[in-house]
């Protein structure tokens, strides 16, 4: 799996560093931002899910490329404004200085907007497929990034800060920040091997409970590890008073509640068979983190 | 002329209010924020701008109104992030409250997010013409909006501040600050009435010089009139230090400049002949502002 994982990111890094105007292009502090975000040791996942959604399907990965790098601009784009002063206050993110410490916040919120936009130039390089058309995967990456669900999270996170949040609350904010981006991440894959409708649903499904998981096992984290270990700031969502799932409904609820997201993902692979293999692999590696 | 602009005004109004999500759409603050700002009693100038390039290449406007209201989404984030503390810290904008001080800065950052995003969501409901697929146009609204055009004259903006400004670069964050979002909406018209290459490329002069000249005058006037009639904080510029035509060139030059780009405008849209008549009086109506 390391290979494999290694191999993908290597492949996503390298298609991300030819698509993006260069470093030097004018004017060089914005493409610098773009980059210094971009290229801050990201895991890749999203991209990574994607080619493997697309491989799944019966699709050549280099086709959902493009796809894959947009969404990693939209996940990235989403943490840089996520970081700033005046959302989560955030000076590290993988260890590494975030956006607005670098650059200050100006810049940092127009290298978010330029990550946004460049999601959609690359989007618009695809082809089509005969199930699928251009417009159909813009739409998907545009819904799943806009203000219904990975803007309508933050809004919410946001305005639920220092507020006691019920735990049906806290489902959407996870669902709309971490599992709609996820879900296109696999959708967008899926569609560019042009997927039959049926097996674009299984990955959907997929999708929401990985991401689900992801979520609830990332608030469990926070609690349980050290910031060394994270490489951002730990017990930050509890000092921000935060609500997260173990905060809410204790630690040893939240580690049910993430092995159940985790069936329910390999559930929904299961009748696929051995196309699926990479997808369950890579599931296994995401969820079964020190929890 | 007024006629026309009220009735252009409404269509436009219309279809922004029939497409967006209603404001009381979950989350309701996002949708509330995202149509506080689209509807602040813009002009419409983008969008109107857009369905006159329709009309003079024998297209329906009707056509064009998604990208009408695609690129007014744009114009309104842009307007929402420039004003936040971090960027030109400007508190009213068309005399009303800016975003920031009426949902807090954090809910600003994301509503200008989430218009961005929607632009490109109603960019993706153009069906293509035989001349310009939908790829086109999303790909052509993502480069105007991009980090080498509008973002980028920002970003220049941003750099400026405080600093002795050469003429070549005020020219460049006017082209693309102002022109290159004004180009764009010409052509995004022209291109939905599948315009021929040449009249496409007469509408993006037409735009350049249109967009420089408005920005020209648009200096002219923060120094020449009173914040009323404005309906923003006149002497702004001077203020902030921005370097201006005006302060760069002095004022009688700066009408010279405004004139001689208002010619060019006029100049481009000639051999066109009468299917130009309505954009031409647009411009005219646009450029003899006092200044």
């Amino acid at each position: 799996m390391k290979e494999y994982l290694l191999a993908r990111q290597k492949m996503v890094d390298a298609a991300l560093d030819h698509y993006l105007p260069k470093a030097n292009a004018k004017p060089a502090t914005i493409h610098k931002a773009m980059r210094y975000s971009l290229f801050a040791g990201g895991k890749r996942l999203r991209p990574i899910l994607c080619l493997a959604a697309a491989e799944c399907c019966g699709g050549d990965p280099a086709e959902a490329l493009p796809l894959a790098c947009a969404v990693e601009c939209i996940h990235t784009y989403s943490l840089i404004h996520d970081d700033l002063p005046c959302m989560d206050n955030d000076d590290f993110r993988r260890g590494m200085p975030t956006s607005h410490k670098v650059f200050g916040e100006g810049i940092a919120v127009l290298a978010g907007d330029a990550l946004l936009t460049f999601a959609f130039e690359l989007a618009a390089r695809v082809p089509g497929w005969p199930r699928y058309s251009p417009r159909d995967v813009i739409r998907e990456l545009a819904v799943a990034s806009g203000s219904r669900h990975l803007i309508a999270g933050q809004v919410i996170d946001l305005e639920s800060e220092g507020k006691k949040v019920s735990l049906p609350r806290l489902k959407f904010i996870h669902e709309s920040k971490t599992a709609a981006l996820l879900r296109c991440s696999l959708r967008l894959g899926a569609m560019s091997a042009n997927a039959t409708p049926a097996r674009l649903q299984r990955l959907s499904d997929f999708g929401l409970a990985l991401g689900l998981a992801f979520q609830v096992i990332d608030d469990i984290l926070d609690v349980t590890q050290t910031t060394e270990k994270l490489g951002k700031s730990a017990g930050k969502d509890a000092a921000a008073e935060k609500a997260t799932y173990p905060s809410l409904v204790g630690l040893e609820r939240s580690r049910r509640t993430a092995r159940r997201l985790t069936e329910q993902a390999r559930t929904a692979l299961k009748p696929i068979g051995k196309p699926a293999a990479d997808l369950l692999t890579l599931a296994d590696h995401l969820l079964q983190r020190d929890f």
